[in-house]
């Protein structure tokens, strides 16, 4: 039957994908990935898969908001499976978690095509592994966010992962007052990849592909 | 160098192990694994891989506390560690995220072993792209945790993730109340996996490897 895949690739590490993903990657026809700025990352990090293979890049701005491309995509995908069986889209860390995938499978399912994901490892697990303290251990709560939730509301909560945060100052102030502890970390698992824990050093940064991790102490 | 690996394995299809959790296995001159009453489900998953491997089944009784397990644990990695160069640990998911390795790291620690972590695919990322819902978009906020939380502080929370989750009854009740919808996933990626929305379904069922997903609608 044909189908149409959602694969998660992992936080950057080629390694870090999964048999399953490399596996569908090998048996898709056609290869869509996000390209911003003519640059796909993702088509950067399958690159040693991807010999023979039938790449279309569709184009989505990092960081904006997109909804005339999701259709344009979605269009064009209807239009290659008229002819093949399998293809898929590749998308960073995990299909479902913050991802250009999830506004394109809403479009892609207009048209009835079947869709199956395939989880990747997200960009946060990869970084706890780097700084080598748990996500969580028995009885801790985690909460994960891409907003500047409101602080007063924490007290229950161990962790906090900001994803794309936007107010990195504010949100590294507030917390240290609260009683955590903040770890910076931009690029995990890719070339550049760096862990920073001065305040300073982290407002500075202003890397898309980084993630704040915040431990209560 | 000598080091030692934590490897996450994936939530249990055999084919979501990374490339690297293969690559280290491969290396690994001795495999140790968790097991309980005789039974380890990591080696299970991985057994298409074990062919000439050492494996070593460390006990640790699934949703136990375990203290003195993890002492005696690296007592045995650390003496093998004396004749060898690469041992790993496999872990259901993510090595870091509610696991027996997080416990059994600390100990290993203390023998000033070197150790290094890869990241895996965790429970909740398959569920949800078996439920093929968002995990999170734009702006949403989501809560990961094992304990019965204050519900009345969830009021900025998209979504709730449950895992190992006691007091399934009243969490699914009062998160109903607050115009959540729950969905139950049970052995996810394995076999005998289950998606549970009726109450009373869920209310019976008793398996360990389960999980909540509640979003708010």
């Amino acid at each position: 039957m044909k189908t149409f895949y959602g694969i998660g690739i992992g936080p950057g590490d080629p390694e870090l994908l999964t048999l399953k993903a490399l596996r569908v990657i090998k048996e898709s026809s056609i290869i869509f990935v996000p390209a911003s700025k003519g640059k796909s990352l993702a088509k950067e990090i399958v690159k040693g898969h991807l010999m023979g293979k039938k790449i279309i890049e569709l184009n989505f701005p990092m960081g904006e908001e997109n909804k005339f491309n999701y259709k344009e995509a979605a269009k064009i995908i209807n239009e290659v499976f008229r002819d093949i069986d399998v293809a898929c889209f590749l998308t960073l860390g995990d299909p479902l978690t913050y991802s250009t995938f999830i506004y394109l499978y809403r479009e892609i399912n207009k048209f009835g095509i079947k869709v199956e994901i395939i989880p990747g490892v997200t960009s946060y697990n990869a970084a706890f592994s780097k700084i080598k303290l748990p996500f969580a251990v028995k009885n801790e709560s985690v909460l994960i966010t891409d907003k500047n939730i409101e602080l007063d509301k924490v007290n229950d909560i161990d962790k906090i992962i900001f994803l794309k945060a936007n107010n990195k100052k504010e949100i590294i102030k507030k917390l240290k007052e609260k009683g955590f502890k903040n770890y910076y970390i931009k690029r995990c698992t890719l070339d550049g990849e760096k862990i920073l824990m001065d305040e300073e050093d982290i407002e500075k940064d202003e890397d898309y592909l980084a993630l704040i991790i915040s431990i209560r102490e």
